[in-house]
């Protein structure tokens, strides 16, 4: 099996023997066992401190560089403590552990993974420590693999060497309806889907990348998301469908900041439009894009941290594209609810609409996919938003515990 | 060229600004340039805390996981402070040099180094950044190369890439006829040959380690040992042999932290001693080994530090030599003076002796070897033995400048 230990989990030596101990106790229970885990918290806000020392724009590749040392440092930490304990153990960086990737650096994609040299040491009786979030290029470069990278790491491992479980080890104790930081009335989903899961993270709810799943779901490997500190139940996340209750809405995701780029009179706006999302996507870079039929222009909503690089990639599309020129227009957040099948359920836009009308939220775009529908608001009113939309639909923690009784 | 900035001359992001600058200056003159760097100082040290916190004895690959993740972090700064300053610069960890060691994790020894991606880069114009100190073992795991890994990593580059100098910035600003923190007298020396280099260096002289000198002669490439911080010239290290003066003693060497291990009634005392020799070697554990023909036994000289990993070695061998037992004596130093031929010159020995009697210092050992003569004294008589050999062989500051003139 594999378990996977994040930040705050492994946050101070103190924690690192307690995680040790975490997994000794699956070893004894006769299991092989292969841990990832990510940096402390703590290493890599003082390495990105020292960057900003020296520079404003480090380069991605020695950004990687860089960073990637935090994991190693754990990893050696960790196994030193297993190995304090009488355990076996033995660490790997991401490159020795065989995981391969692209080379879009700061954001790369798993590939592939070369198990030999993990499956040698499990062979023999080892816990087998791998150093989650990075990899190696085709280059024989150090790449990291961005946001959720260890969890992304410790999903594709499971699913490369089959295992029976992925444990994810987190601050949270599982997967809610929405982020409780904001919605207090959110409620603990004791189960999903991989499909549930992924439209719930792919519209940004944090606990999972949605790649982890996707590496999850290629294998079958169940995941199992709970505290780190605290014992109880988490969310499991498996194949099979649920019974959902009367809603098909199943979460209440939602991003603070956002820009809208509106690009107006470009000469073909389907083939734009398509050319656009390809683009992105081989930079890594989520983005919803919407045509408006009634403006004949493209929208894109895009994230406070990818800005600058989705402009200069629209300047470079410039002379393909002709278009006359794009309105920025940022302090804006967007809500989204997301069910399986929800585009086929018109009704859901509608009441959306409502719900947030009646709360007084000032809706500036709606735009829908397969699985979500999406409401452009101010930032200011994203929270109300939420709570609106969640209490709306019938996702309130009271509601969900009547319903059960 | 090399060049080479050991862990002061990195040990602040302001520090590794300024050491930008200088690396730019020389490859502005038109040199292709690689850079060795060592750990940040601090950083070295706070790993070391955080594994003081879980284990008290780590294992050695662990140590070298961690430890050599020092390196990666400068060599990320020092590359983006590069890159700021508009200079093509790429960092690569040991690894990714092609710098291959043996596999005795902690103190391992380079046994070739690819070059390949080096030269790549150099020919497309980048300044290489490499970290020092580190490697890769056949096995593929991270070694470090012990103490004064970093100038060896400097030396082992220059004379794969045939470089035309190698220069090595550090604290002090050249090589003394002995230590100046403890010797106030001690003079710098201008110029060296390797063979007076290795000599002064495998006797404890600690500005640069034997094995740096060794690799650097092999290809005859000139070693320039400089300050990070103040102008002036420095000692450099070359091929010629060089004029010396009135007393063939160029150096006052001394350890202070000996232990000596005294060994009794083994079956055949000059075959455990080549056997002992060899396996102290494969261990890479530096230590004098002398017959005490009188007593019938073997004194071994150790570091502190080396102490139980030598006994260890010992108890394994007891069945095969049959010694009946094993005396210990902490708390002695040892004291040297080193020259080329030293045993051809009987005079020396007495001279030492001679001296140190005089200054009331007690003598418990005397050895000698091709190029020096050490005695072993007690560890609060070190520093008197050291400046009185000082000044007994003419070797203080007043003595040079006056036979100069």
């Amino acid at each position: 099996m594999v378990q996977k230990f994040g930040g705050t989990s492994v946050g101070s030596t103190e924690r690192i023997k307690r995680m040790a101990e975490r997994v000794m106790q699956e070893k004894n229970k006769g299991h092989d066992v292969v841990v990832v885990v990510s940096a402390m918290g703590k290493t890599t806000d003082a390495l990105v401190r020292l960057v900003s020392e020296i520079t404003s724009e480090p380069s991605k590749r020695e950004m990687d560089m860089l960073l990637s040392t935090g994991e190693q440092v754990t990893i050696s930490l960790l196994t030193m403590a297993l190995q304090q304990h009488g355990v076996e153990a033995i660490s790997f960086t991401g490159w020795q552990a065989g995981i391969r990737t692209d080379s879009i650096l700061g954001n790369a994609h798993i590939q592939a993974i070369e198990t030999g040299r993990i499956k040698n040491e499990l062979n023999i009786g080892r816990v087998v420590v791998v150093a989650g979030f990075q990899g190696i290029t085709g280059d024989g470069d150090i790449s990291t693999l961005g946001r959720g990278g260890s969890d992304i790491t410790a999903a594709a491992l499971a699913s490369a060497l089959k295992a029976d479980r992925c444990d994810i080890y987190t601050d949270v104790d599982g997967v809610y309806t929405s982020d409780p930081r904001f919605v207090p009335k959110a409620s603990k989903i004791p189960s999903l889907s991989y499909e549930e899961m992924q439209n719930l993270a792919s519209m940004g709810a944090g606990v999972l990348h949605p790649r982890a799943v996707k590496h999850a779901k290629k294998h079958g490997i169940p995941i199992y998301i709970k505290s780190s500190f605290e014992k109880g139940r988490g969310t499991m996340i498996h194949g099979r469908a649920n019974q959902n209750g009367s809603t098909p809405v199943i979460g209440v995701t939602f991003e603070a900041d956002i820009n809208r780029l509106e690009i107006f009179d470009c000469n073909d706006i389907e083939g734009f439009q398509e050319a656009l999302m390809c683009e992105l996507a081989s930079h890594h870079i989520q983005a919803d894009v919407y045509k408006q039929s009634c403006r004949d222009s493209l929208s894109l909503l895009i994230k406070e941290q990818d800005l600058q690089e989705v402009l200069s990639i629209l300047d470079k599309e410039k002379e393909k594209w002709m278009y006359s020129r794009i309105e920025r227009k940022g302090g804006l957040s967007k809500v989204s609810v997301i069910g399986q099948n929800i585009k086929s359920q018109p009704a859901i836009k509608i009441d959306m609409c409502k719900i947030l009308l009646e709360n007084a939220v000032r809706v500036k775009l709606v735009g829908e996919s397969a699985i979500s529908v999406t409401a452009v608001v101010e930032k200011r009113q994203v929270q109300l938003a939420a709570e609106s939309l969640h209490t709306g639909f019938g996702l309130d923690y009271e509601a969900v515990m009547k319903a059960s009784v």
